[in-house]
């Protein structure tokens, strides 16, 4: 059996994944894909079969080509953002090809190459979703995995380490062929996440932003922020990403852990881009920036960060701000900005058996800076879904 | 000797406190003036006369009649924001009248009604000076007491528990005659604390506006709120205050110790004005904040708060701010908004000997809503300086 191939309705009560009620909607069939995730916190990553629900008018089904391995994947699947439901499918880095759409669809073709970044559906209806902003979906937006998906019968989502997906077609992206499918794979997730920041704090030519972290999303936005026009100072604590960080294009380095160089950095900078996802201390970045300076913080630590300190913010006005990846439109402007600007990103491909150790990795920060899956190397699907 | 009395220099070496430089200047004469102030952490408040500087050509001799008490002044009167310098005269609300001009001053007059907030100097040259936010000084500001203050000899600043004192003119704030003098003088710390944020977020007609805690800073919150158009909700831990906070004219009051009204103002708020000093717990206020919505601190517990929850700022690409008061343009367009629609502060009237206990009262929570000393009260200064 190919991954992918589709499997005729009905397939038996192992198939409670999927969704079982649109079976009806008569738009296609549901099939088996290959896939790697975890069934236990411990588990780590291991080969399964899901089910992937028939496509309803308004889906694109997309043959998944890779997909980028995010530090949020690595909390995800160890549950240590919160028990999750297994087995799980990480992944929400998705670009792959149009194999089938659903009948209401016209303006994607099978052969296409789109995308799938961290959301599958959100409410539609909600002010933040009306303003394009379905990260903020006010009754909860639908993640690309391990969420309940409340139109397709409660399934929980499975991810894009997998040979397939099925995709609501608002929540699709399109790839541009000038990039390459592999390195715009971490775009749809580190990409937007710090583009969408850098837009809303409304950067600009000679604008110094600070990027703390040189890590899959710091490394993209250094990019990001050269291509608009900024100055851009990379923060890191190690004496190994200096020279990176200036490879990357940074017109500074500031080792953070040298409290001179710290101290001469103070009230130099507009924003900072935070992607560190460990708890830190936020004050001497807060001394770093400038009257009505603004940190952005996008790295969700699994414990408590240090206290904030009030007098800190209030010496110059400051902001400290949370951000959340970026809106559908967003993210479609943030591909083809990508696209003209020839911004990808830096990776390593790695085969399905390599992801456990590419975890380690991750977590040891010895990766330049994206893992991608190229699902090529999956498994065959076996008869029966595991999930 | 009467309060403000001149004395001709040179007074002789116990007077160091003062311009001992500007006795050059030759625009006036140092004057002995009545005080209260501490003379060290624990001492509370005692009688203490203190010099006040010979008028400078640019300065602006004021005949002190009444001034705001702070919760600052209690801070820092008794060491709790690091150990200061003492004797230590507080007092940064202050109104009086124009005792005598220096020579290159054309636009004050003996008798006009002046007021005096929290700084009496700034470089004047950085860029947060020339955008007239003097309060973010990059070269630090000169507060109004317990500063030193480098243009004149280094002395150390004294505030306006006093019955003089003698201001450079770019921060002598002039006090619109509608205003009853006694009800403005906490305008010029707890007003402009808490109007500068609510212009710097814009607020407009419709806005929903929650101020966190009813003390000086909130009562005037809620009326400064009310005037520009907002729809006002007090947050606050007091039972007793729910019915103070709607006479003064709010449109919601939520007992923050009730999590099930906490619950209820999810996402109903559009700017949270913070003006509790004491740690609290954030997550609730953000929680009732909507998208892009933003918290403003304004008061500077003396240890940590409790940390922010990135997690929470990230949900709406909320803003955690600090505001420190504001600049001396806007503290006068605060004032001059007040006189037009009629914004005061309620205030209880103290006398000299009434400090200590209204001390105590604050702490306490005690006070609907500023103590304001009447300088009239103060003692007759000695022959000899203090400080």
């Amino acid at each position: 059996m190919t991954p992918g191939r589709p499997v005729p309705p009905p397939l038996g009560k192992h198939l409670t994944l999927g969704d079982a009620d649109s079976s009806s909607a008569g738009d296609g069939v549901r099939t088996l894909a290959a896939a790697y995730g975890a069934t236990s916190p411990g588990s780590g990553l291991v080969p399964l079969t899901i089910v992937r629900r028939a496509p309803k008018p308004d889906d694109v089904e997309i043959e998944i080509e890779f997909c980028g391995l995010c530090h949020s994947d690595v909390h995800s699947t160890r549950g240590e953002w919160g028990m999750r439901n297994y087995p799980l499918v990480p992944g929400h880095e998705i670009v792959g090809r149009v194999r089938s759409v659903g009948s209401a669809i016209h303006d994607f073709a099978p052969g296409d190459r789109v995308g799938v970044g961290c959301l599958v559906d959100s409410c539609g209806e909600c002010e933040s979703c009306l303003e394009g902003l379905e990260q903020y979906c006010e009754r909860g937006n639908v993640g690309t995995y391990g969420a309940k998906d409340a139109r397709n019968g409660d399934s929980i989502t499975q991810g894009g380490y997998s040979t397939s997906v099925v995709v609501d077609r608002r929540f699709v992206l399109r790839i541009p062929e000038s990039l390459d499918p592999a390195e715009a794979a971490p775009l749809l997730c580190a990409g937007i996440t710090t583009y969408s920041p850098l837009r809303y704090f409304d950067v600009e030519e000679g604008d110094v932003v600070g990027i703390v972290g040189l890590g899959g999303l710091g490394h993209i936005a250094v990019k990001l922020a050269k291509v608009m026009g900024a100055h851009v100072v990379v923060f890191t604590t190690s004496e190994a990403k200096v020279e990176a960080a200036r490879e990357l294009g940074a017109d500074g380095v500031i080792l953070s852990t040298d409290s001179d160089a710290m101290e001469g950095a103070e009230r130099t900078v507009d924003l900072i881009i935070d992607t560190v996802a460990a708890p830190h201390d936020l004050d001497p970045y807060f001394r770093s920036l400038r009257l009505d300076g603004a940190l952005f913080q996008l790295g969700l630590p699994a414990t408590d960060m240090p206290p904030v300190k009030p007098g800190s913010l209030m010496r110059r006005r400051l902001a400290y701000v949370g951000s959340s990846i970026g809106g559908i439109a967003e993210t479609q402007e943030m591909l083809d900005f990508c696209a003209e600007h020839g911004v990808a990103s830096d990776i390593e491909i790695v085969t399905a058996d390599q992801l456990n150790d590419a975890y380690d990795r991750m977590v040891a920060g010895d990766v330049k800076y994206r893992f991608v899956l190229d699902t090529k190397t999956l498994h065959t699907p076996s008869e029966k879904a595991d999930a």
